[in-house]
């Protein structure tokens, strides 16, 4: 079992350490990560420029790569061939707070287990729910250690191929999980203000700031199993067609 | 009505002008582009950095904006009040290539329009599906008023709310274009390669190159449309949940 690990957060980051560390106890890990932060980047190909991949060592002493490419990017790098041999599993994260809802689009880590897929490899996102005093050093090993529950028993299971996820964990001690609940993907609510600011110089400059986005925690979906307690898998796909809209769009006469 | 007007290849670009010309015949037209090109960017919420806004002018002298971030910032900008007034419809290209299959996640002018369905206005992208040869100067006026034709059917149908639709024009006269299918996202194929090479001082660099992506033209998807010489026309949603994998991944014991 070779296992890709990256995120959006840069390779510095603790819970891409965190991460590498539970990985190694499943296969061998290869670790391709940013050099930097992309946090809400999208799902980038980068074509425009080249790309740099130089060595990095993390903390605990793991040789690694880092890339100057968006995390899509590294996966798109280490599925080309930049790393050597066959990849069985792309993982993404841990990231500092849950991707849920609209967040998979703009999410990094979510968008890099999508390139993984797109490639025809399976990629899981995972995501901690982080307090907001917690914020800045989140203790990532329990959520690290559930993430090695999840991968060891899909390859138990078999389930791999084609495999999407989108998993996010609450912040809570193992015995205080309820469990682990497949989901559906719910609604956000973002509560962005556009802040209209002056440079030194007069002139006007902008910022999405605002308030933290909420979610609404109906049942079954994945801000609703969080809120409850449990870990939210959300089985993730490509296709974006919406089939409902279809009829209401055939009845127009262009 | 009252239209924001935006395209992930920058405020110069040609397809940009003739989409805001005809959007002018239907209602009030405002136009926040990115000054720079922003292909394969993803959807992106820039919340690091503060964003610039400029005044710019259009080569045919009109009044526009145009802003450092990317293009689904600028559908924020817009909607979180930048732009006064209410905005009833986000349209957003013409991109000089098809955004179909895979691409729907990459695509700036597919996630601009993205950008809106989150903030609660209809968005639309439209792209060309420009040949190799003429790549570089296309005509767009066909294209353009296939868009007006769109949208204007649309309005009269009161069908704006909630809408999210990625357009592909095929590159034909007007009256080679055999109609208007509703189709769903078909499948493309990426024939990525990775470009090892050395700079002056001997150290790698790394291309993401290969040929351009092709797809597969099945009957009902959006390049199967295209192919035919038809108007694609998909609606989109931006819940990404497998709903058939919910019952794969259900039976794993965890």
């Amino acid at each position: 079992m070779h296992i890709l690990v990256t995120n959006d957060d840069g390779i510095n980051a603790p819970g891409l350490l965190a991460l590498v560390n539970e990985m190694k106890r499943i296969g061998e890990v290869s670790v391709l990560a940013p050099d930097h932060n992309w946090s809400a980047s999208g799902h980038v190909k980068t074509m425009h420029r080249p790309l740099r991949v130089k060595e990095a060592v993390l903390s605990d002493g793991t040789t690694a790569w880092s890339s100057d490419g968006a995390p899509s990017d590294c996966v798109a790098l280490g599925l080309l061939g930049f790393i050597p041999g066959k990849i069985d599993l792309v993982v993404s994260g841990i990231n500092p707070n849950a991707n849920i809802g609209h967040d998979v689009t703009y999410s990094g880590t979510v968008t890099a287990a999508m390139e993984a897929a797109i490639g025809g490899v399976a990629g899981i996102a995972f995501s901690l729910h982080t307090p907001e005093d917690l914020q800045g050093s989140p203790d990532y090993s329990p959520a690290a250690r559930m993430a090695n529950r999840i991968v060891t028993a899909i390859i138990a299971n078999d389930k791999l191929s084609n495999l999407l996820l989108n998993v996010n964990i609450p912040y809570l001690p193992d015995e205080q999980i309820k469990g682990i609940m497949v989901s559906r993907q719910g609604l956000r609510v973002y509560r962005d203000r556009l802040d209209r600011r002056y440079d030194p110089r007069g002139k006007p400059y902008y910022w999405i700031g605002g308030d933290a986005p909420t979610a609404v925690p109906d049942e079954g979906t994945d801000f609703g199993a969080l809120e409850e307690g449990y870990v939210s898998i959300t089985p993730l796909q490509l296709d974006l067609t919406d089939f409902r809209a279809i009829n209401t769009i055939q009845n127009i006469k262009w």
